[in-house]
């Protein structure tokens, strides 16, 4: 057998037959180069040079390569069988340039993960040669991989059998540790992404040689079973004396269990799953850590750990590659966590000349404004009202869940339900369009009350308390009606007002005005499923053209999965992190001015949304601010 | 309060009181300088230079330090105290060389283990410095210590409470990596050293402060359940699909147990043990590990890994400190392993010019011959005879065992037991006197036969096997009498001719006679207690003058001691496990003859032992080799 040393990068695979392709030498070296036409030895793209070792000139090397590069040894790769030893130099311009495309258009990414596949052939023992098995391939992958290996002990383990086994082996390697031995059959690496909101857990699996999302599920974040929002659950972690290690165990569970289904769905392998990326806001980053909270909640909003976690996943009690890795990206301050450094990975704030602003609409609100001259972030308690909860009809996204809607002036309702069931409840979305729609038909005043008077079989009083009827009992799947509260719309003006007041003060913090905000762009499942019409009608964010306003998914998720898929992305977040200006609410004191402005519909100062009010009933209108 | 930085360790210490003593600064620090006079500023030894800051020159200075020296900054650190920053250099010879004797006169080690202690002074967050736990003791870890610190997840979750109750904390830091934080008033720290023999374990407990051996415990190895030795051991591994989880488990929680039962002796909270080195034979370092043991009783005879291991304790089940390491010496080939390592550290036969012989007589036998010119090793599989294992009568080193006993030319019997217990059965050290003995007054022939036709109370036949009656009815413990059977003497010599037979290879492969021998060092708990004559009587080793043996104690334990005490001791030996000549006995045509002309008392050519043969009786004198 011939072996092919490739250059610069230092990895020596052998042929396993004579004459094979080197194309597929190539493909156990891990190493993937241009190739426009498929390998047909048509597009002259695969070129590599011959430092040692004879390879014949071929009429499709003539045709393509120039006479003076043919003289230096520069061959097409794609046309080469492997006779014998050979050292082969990879130009950089040859190496492909893998871009993954994530499922949104937004974010794309150079395929370059932590962990990569070696091949290495490891020479038997003998009386003569009596070394030790990681010994011996410590010597071979210091000789042909210039890496000096570290060999974990699960690792370390499985090699013994695989080395006796055959003497060609492959690598899982991250850094020079390496965290799985396998026969150099097999190439399969996988890594997930996890975002960890205060409400939904999401996973999505990853296949790390091709960069493929293979699959994704989510849940509920069981620690819900503990508080609603943030504050709860910290007050929960403090109030126990287990209350941490609860948290901690009842997410990695989830996350555990996600994974599982993901692998089951996907029919991969758990244990080759080799790298976790979590984000998540800085809460919910320490309970998955079991580090303490009681810090973050209140001044100076100090986490434990700001940087870049990483530690091994059974650390943390998640099952997959027994020398497996969590990583999380870094924290920035108060609640301004791993999960915002995401979304920011993921819109690049920071290299737009335009302005931007990038909202992450959660239970936990984090917003951030900037161009290349600096990004501003902050965080906002705005309560899950926004998302459905606390919302005496609220409901999760599910089948029968009422997901957008519109109310004509007559007070008459149009819906759409989630996959055509009768209707059971209000998702986020509806909650919004409703109370945006209530608002702009009179039905609710600028305060947000429900007005007295209106006659209307839509308008009710239930336990003392004023309804709107969104769908009659006869429409619904329970025979029960599903109304707006007063109590939903008051609910929903303190998340709102929380986030509206967050945004102008980062705005006024960076000097930007409303005319300048080139692109506001909502992250997260919420951001992703809202009107941004009824957004801007209920004043969650400046009034800007709807043009301007862009929906950008689960941009935490997004960025782990740039991470993940990604190793340089790491450092990336890394500087950015310590670069962000962060931006406590909490020591603003105009903050609350800000609120109580923010708390009427749209704002207290009418002006600041033209387009709105050039819409509602001319009863809400009111010429100045109150 | 003013701030002392040494030099050139970089070690920055604040001072808790204006005036504090210079010495109780250093404490703190962690730096222990030369005082013979006890710090009564009469010696002159703890000199220090004043690079930066104020100190004044005292009588005590001016009588001790040369003028010239004194306008250098040269001051007697232990009269300074501090009233203002200051930087001070510690010269080399002030610095203590702390020299630990181990119990053994044999073996003494300069105290610098892998982990040390330090005081750290963190500066509190403000909303001007919203800067994470983790990053403001990285700031001034590496400012002050000029260490990038690594922060285990076990340790990170600890940081935050110290940090909001004290600024200044103690890290115990492991090159780099924090295992532990603590208040600023402790500095705790301890380590284990544990000699995993094939049949008893030892635990010995260190002070890695003081240097002190605070507390030993000692059990069975428990693996014994599934064999006497390493090859029965091994085939239950292969043979049972748990059988390397079952061994690993048993071992890691006989460890745990002795650890536990160490530290209630001593009062030590077993959270404060960091650092466990472990040494055993190659099967018994590998079955530790849970590694795959298949491979080292066949040929090519090779380990898994031979090098040094070091993996976190929890990963092996050992509940110590909660980042704590276990580290391994390296492992050479076939059995001589890591324990045998420990020997030769402890009696460092590479720096000797004299040819010394060290023998570690155990289930798993290991030699060792050598001197400045080379060492050379070897294993054989003695089996448990010699430490009376499968003798009718043998037992452990308890009360009422027989340790040491003579036989006069009328065959009567005097002997000593444990605590003067009435007797019991026969300890190892016993039974090589016994045998020794019995040959010497005639009982036993050379070939290893009771004679027949003797007539003495003490000569039986029972089951129709001779017998010698040691202890008789009337006096045992059990009123059933102790005696050596035929058996037992066939499986001493078996054990014997093994030894000696590898003794022999290894000197023919050195090119050392018997007269070269300078010395006999012998290691090991039975090779401390048996009788240096009963031992050359019955031909275990070379007959050399009894001025020429010495008994060193459990080497490999001390070994291991030293490898935890100071940390370049770890990479003499790993230099040394490299450099060694490893001789495979199973590999060597001419291991059978030798073994078989060493089954004779003392061996087949009685002219190897001229000293022994002119001791016996006339009728087990022969003239030439049978």
């Amino acid at each position: 057998m011939s072996r092919v040393r490739f250059e610069p990068s230092g990895i020596t695979v052998e042929s396993n037959s004579d004459g094979e392709h080197l194309s597929d030498i190539l493909e156990r070296a891990g190493i993937s180069l241009e190739k426009v036409c498929g390998g047909r030895g048509k597009c002259g793209r695969c070129r590599i040079v011959v430092r040692d070792g004879s390879v014949p000139v071929t009429d499709k090397d003539k045709e393509l390569i120039p006479q003076e590069d043919l003289a230096q040894g520069m061959r097409l790769a794609c046309v080469i069988r492997v006779h014998s030893d050979m050292v082969l130099e990879i130009p950089k311009e040859s190496e492909r340039n893998e871009q993954v495309i994530l499922e949104d258009a937004y974010v794309q990414t150079k395929l370059s993960p932590v962990v990569s596949n070696f091949i290495l052939k490891v020479p038997a023992p003998s009386l003569h040669y009596q070394v030790g098995d990681l010994e011996r391939l410590r010597t071979v992958s210091s000789q042909r991989l210039r890496v000096e290996i570290r060999m974990p002990l699960g690792t370390l383990r499985k090699l013994p059998n695989l080395l006796s086994a055959s003497e060609q082996i492959r690598l899982v390697s991250r850094g020079g540790e390496i965290l799985d031995v396998t026969s150099a059959n097999g190439n399969e690496m996988f890594g997930v992404a996890v975002d960890i909101g205060t409400t939904t857990v999401v996973v999505y699996l990853m296949d790390l040689v091709g960069g493929e999302c293979v699959a994704v599920e989510s849940k509920m974040n069981p620690q819900i079973t503990h508080g609603d929002d943030v504050i709860s659950r910290i007050t929960f972690a403090m109030r126990n004396p287990d209350g941490t290690t609860i948290l901690q165990t009842q997410i990695s569970q989830c996350i555990d269990e996600l994974i599982g289904e993901c692998c089951a769905s996907a029919g991969v392998d758990k244990e080759k799953v080799y790298e976790i990326v979590a984000v998540g806001n800085t809460a919910m980053h320490h309970l998955f850590f079991g580090l303490d909270t009681s810090h973050l909640g209140r001044s100076p909003f100090v986490p434990v750990v700001a940087d870049a976690v990483e530690v091994k996943s059974h650390e943390l009690g998640i099952n997959i590659g027994e020398e497996a890795y969590v990583y999380t990206l870094p924290n920035v301050a108060g609640f301004v966590g791993a999960d915002h450094i995401g979304v920011l990975l993921a819109c690049r704030l920071w290299e737009s000349d335009e302005t931007r602003m990038a909202i992450d609409i959660g239970t936990n609100g984090e917003i951030s404004v900037g161009n290349t001259s600096g990004v501003a972030s902050t965080s906002c308690a705005a309560g899950p009202a926004l998302e459905g909860a606390n919302i005496r009809f609220g409901m999760r996204a599910a089948t029968g869940a009422i997901d957008h809607l519109s109310i004509a002036d007559d007070f008459e309702v149009s819906y759409t339900t989630i996959s055509k069931g009768k209707p059971r409840g209000l998702c986020g979305s509806a909650v919004v369009d409703a109370i945006s729609e209530l608002f702009r038909v009179g039905v609710i005043d600028p305060n947000g009350r429900i007005r007295k008077g209106l006659v209307s079989p839509r308008i009710r009083i239930a336990n003392g308390e004023s309804q709107f009827v969104i769908a009659i009992e006869q429409e619904t799947a329970t025979g029960e009606a599903v109304t707006i509260t007063q109590k939903d719309v008051s609910e929903v003006q303190c998340a709102k007002a929380a986030m509206y007041a967050g945004a102008t003060i980062l705005m006024e913090d960076r000097g930007v005005t409303q005319d300048d905000l080139d692109l506001i762009l909502l992250a997260g499942a919420f951001g992703n499923y809202i009107s941004p019409k009824s957004a801007i009608g209920l004043g969650i964010f400046p009034e800007v053209p709807l043009s301007k306003v862009k929906q950008i998914g689960n941009a935490a998720g997004s960025g782990a999965k740039i991470a993940l898929l990604n190793q340089k992305a790491r450092d990336e977040a890394t500087k950015l992190a310590r670069e962000i200006r962060f931006v406590e609410l909490a020591a603003r004191p105009e903050f609350q001015e800000r609120f109580f402005q923010a708390l009427y519909i749209p704002h207290q100062n009418q002006s600041l949304f033209p387009e709105v009010m050039s819409k509602v009933v001319e009863s809400n209108k009111v010429d100045r601010p109150a």
